[in-house]
């Protein structure tokens, strides 16, 4: 056992000098500014207090700076799994109540206990099964439902509903309440944000300022927008005119959280707690293994599972909230120079002193200008052009990916993960149920063989000859009957069958007793029926099975031994019946 | 639109005469025989009262006539959907009620329209996920636990349980019980039938008579059994001494029923409906197609839904049960000569004058005989060899069928089939997850390429070729990324990674992006990325994307183009960057 591998921080921590400390250090003023407003804002998308965000980009960053395997991933709340707490949480229990504050613990204890499982299990691979179509369709959809959500703040008026179908009903039937202050601030904040977004960089860099500064500065026009209307609440009362505020924040380090254990709150739990853990951990994954690749280094996708685990543990007995890898401030990270997961570990320093010191300033902070910087943040994760790129490459893609966003618009997060995975899953079997073969001839003059029908080629009526261009197994195992028993009623002149094996890597127990079937029916019928091109590990376990003694013809080495020995081949089975089968051949 | 498609009736009805009627007649007098006993004790296996059994082996054969494919297969009541009725019917009404019959009467109609649309749908292949190591597992642990729920009836005592765990405790509280004159009859049936089976066919054969007859004879033995306890046991009163007897009868045609229509009812019921049409169908197809083959015929699997499904229609309106084909007297039928479905309307006939004549001589017949003959048909659908022919083929496979044998016999018969499908997809999937790959090298003097692993290959340590042996698809996508960054962070001097795709059937969405991803990596690490050997279709898809354009390296015909063009070359990737890219090459 290799204590580097399950404490990577063993990894850099000995080599750990002045230098590198220079560029975390820097890194994690960077991080923190852009994180406190993050943290803040994703608090309230989750539907808990504001300071329980910052609580979560604490102690979450400091454990994943021991545990996890990306330099540079930055840990904290981030959009979509705020999104799906809140989802989760508020099934449970109303908003605002102790017990909706406990079942967030328990949430974010759950699916720190469910990854670290996953990764001590080595289950990382099971995140494979959510494709990229499915990946995308569910956070443009998370994000537009968020947005939508976040609407209400900005127009300061109250409304509810965990997919866009409630959201907007709930919205229309309050906009006679618009407060035109919140309005005026959420508007100005968004103006301000989008434009930033869109044109800080480049006017920066147009005035001289070098590229990385003035992208960082960029990144921190949230704070910026933070602290102007933060003052120009206080200055001009705009409370006192209806515009909703963060209010009192508690001053202080995280307080030590026990989360509850009471089993019918972690069975409600569960499923949502599965898929967070899951979310969180492809949305990070796939950030880490970016931008480890930028500088030629590897993340262990089994370790980082125990990484974001363990920090969702650290959450949970910390009251904060369930967090993972998020996308914007890890680049951000990266970009300002991070070295090594100590960057996370000062970036956790500056939250705390911001949990010590800076609360009782946010007291005035309006939520509008947070529901603003949200509404930025997540419509830049929404690719409706992936729909029709996607579309344009594969539709069956395109289809679990427009099912994903339907569902998850219309019915809420947790239906429309699963209706994507499931979907994508079906198609995925509905298609190699149905394998790729191709009756081939010789090309004449050659050893090689083509499909009939795109090639002119040589064929023999008393010899048919099947490529296989895929393994046979239980879900295909049927259909390849079908397409040889069709074959031959096709063909009554025919002898013999070969089926070319040469993509065929695994032959499973069904596929195995289909071959037997054919094999008997085709004797029935007076055909036989031989192999060529079996692959070395396919024939090891061939040789073995009765199969291989009932075989009415032979294994050939290669399509081309078949042919030369089959056509113009007087006889029909009963000669090469007895013969010798299962010829030995190489591995390929 | 093919009427003769739809209606498979019109296909054999207007060449029928005589020689056929003669031929169908005699396959159904003797189906009959053998089917009065079956009827009557799978009707008790499922709870009913035993006429049921009788009805429904009447109108749903003739209905299979008109819309099944296949010209032999006997349809009627059979064993594991007997006792998937009785599990699923005895979770919603109290055995005995009228509501457990109405209940019977949902489940066929629910059965009947699930099959039906999906014959329409032509879902026919959904069944293929069916693998057979799974199918086997459940048969052969559905064949245990009918044994054992029947040994009650031979014993003559009280026991209930639908897993062997229940069925077992029942039994041992109650073996003080014991009515020794059932036992007596239960006994001498169970030893007559089990030497009937092994003997009987042998000994006639001896004797003279020809082996067709010879078997038909010793396929009759159960309703000699019938006929011989039922008058000994009204001949010595043993009903007065404590032996079980099916009692009256109502004698008449199937009366027309109404299956309820209750929402919660429906919705309690489907799953199980759901399954027992899966699995009759998955078991009366392969009968089907067996016999099938035999005749150079072929049936049709998306009409063989219909047929079973309008059966089961049939069944739920005249007072029957679920139905299906049925193995064994599928294979009588076949054997005693039939040649078109009229056979099994025949058969219908001959049941329906049992219904209205030989009623009142059954109700001194035995329970412990009806018993007898389900144990012993049952106990030969049990292969326990087969639990070890599979795991000396595939450990996966053995893996499915001890899982679904366990779950069957511990939990019942739905979980059972339900944790058979979902591991055996599981592991497919985890499989398939880890696709076959290789590097490649040539062999010397040839265009060969083989795993560098296995054989003498030349090699160059500023290229590799991976040779791809999967088609490339979301849940392997992320696995082909790690195997390609490993290799390049293994060899340092690596400059060209070649994927040769001849294996590559499609590339999903996923799979794309996981290959635009491995571009851009190894870009950033001055690594071109080049293909060989693209299918035709693949290469059509892949040259409308962005990652054609994006690609660092080539597309080469044949992976020995790629080793004679990058073999020895100086340049790394930037030489080659601007080059035409997407070489439009031959379909394979």
């Amino acid at each position: 056992m290799n204590p580097k591998r399950y404490l990577p921080i063993l990894q850099w921590l000995p080599g750990y000098g002045r230098r590198t400390l220079g560029s975390d250090l820097l890194a994690a003023v960077i991080v923190t500014i852009m994180l406190i407003p993050q943290s803040l804002a994703y608090a309230m998308l989750a539907g808990l207090p504001p300071e329980v965000g910052l609580y979560a980009s604490i102690a979450p960053l400091v454990i994943y700076a021991i545990f996890g395997t990306s330099r540079t991933l930055a840990v904290g709340p981030v959009a979509v799994v705020s999104l799906m707490t809140a989802a989760a949480v508020g099934q449970v229990a109303p908003q605002g109540t102790p017990e909706y504050l406990g079942a967030a613990l328990v949430l974010a204890l759950m699916s720190g206990l469910i990854l670290t499982l996953m990764g001590v299990a080595r289950l990382g691979f099971l995140a494979n099964f959510l494709s990229h179509p499915v990946i995308s369709g569910f956070i443009t959809a998370t994000g537009l439902i968020i947005a939508a959500g976040q609407l209400k703040h900005v127009l300061g008026v109250e409304a509810a509903g965990h997919n866009l179908l409630e959201l907007g009903a709930s919205l229309a039937a309050s906009l006679g309440g618009v407060n035109a202050p919140t309005l005026a601030i959420g508007v100005s904040v968004l103006a301000f944000l989008y434009a930033a977004r869109r044109w800080l960089k480049g006017g920066l860099v147009k005035l001289g300022v070098p590229a990385r500064p003035a992208d960082m500065l960029t990144k921190a026009a949230p704070i910026l927008a933070v602290a102007v209307t933060t003052l120009a609440t206080w200055w001009l009362g705009l409370d006192e005119l209806g515009v909703a505020v963060v209010g009192e924040v508690p001053a202080g380090l995280p307080p030590l959280t026990l989360p509850g254990v009471e089993l019918q709150l972690w069975r409600e739990l569960f499923m949502a707690a599965l898929l967070i853990s899951v979310i969180g951990f492809v949305e990070s994954v796939s950030v880490g293994q970016t931008l480890a690749a930028k500088r030629r280094q590897r993340i262990d996708p089994d370790q980082e599972l125990v990484g974001l685990g363990t920090s969702n543990i650290a959450a949970s007995f910390t009251g904060g909230m369930p967090v993972t890898g998020g996308f914007a401030r890890s680049v951000v990270n990266f970009d300002a120079g991070a070295e090594t997961p100590a960057a996370g570990a000062f970036t956790a320093v500056g939250i705390g002193a911001a949990a010590l010191l800076l609360t009782p300033l946010i007291a005035y902070l309006p939520i509008a200008t947070l529901a603003a910087t949200i509404i930025v943040a997540v419509l830049s994760l929404v690719d409706l052009a992936a729909i029709r790129r996607t579309w344009g490459y594969s539709r069956c893609d395109a289809a679990a990916m427009l099912v994903t966003i339907a569902v998850t618009l219309v019915s809420g997060v947790e239906s429309g993960i699963l209706a994507g995975v499931v979907l994508s899953l079906a198609l995925h079997l509905y298609y190699t149920s149905r394998p790729h073969s191709a009756v081939v001839g010789r090309v004449p003059g050659t050893e090689h063989f083509r499909n009939v029908q795109r090639h002119q080629v040589e064929t023999d009526e008393r010899l048919a000859i099947l490529r296989v261009d895929e393994s046979l197994y239980f879900a295909n195992a049927r259909y390849l009957e079908d397409t040889v028993m069709a074959l031959a009623a096709r063909q009554p002149s025919l002898q013999h069958i070969v089926l070319a094996c040469q993509a065929v890597n695994v032959i499973d127990a069904s596929a195995l007793e289909s071959l037997e079937v054919i094999c008997a029916r085709l004797k029935d019928a007076g055909v036989s029926l031989h192999l060529a091109e079996v692959k070395g590990p396919v024939m090891d376990r061939l040789q073995h099975t009765a199969f291989c003694h009932e075989l009415t013809g032979r294994v050939f080495l290669s399509t081309f031994d078949a042919w030369r020995s089959l056509h113009g081949a007087e006889s029909g089975m009963g000669a090469r019946c007895g013969q010798p089968v299962g010829t030995p051949i190489k591995p390929i």
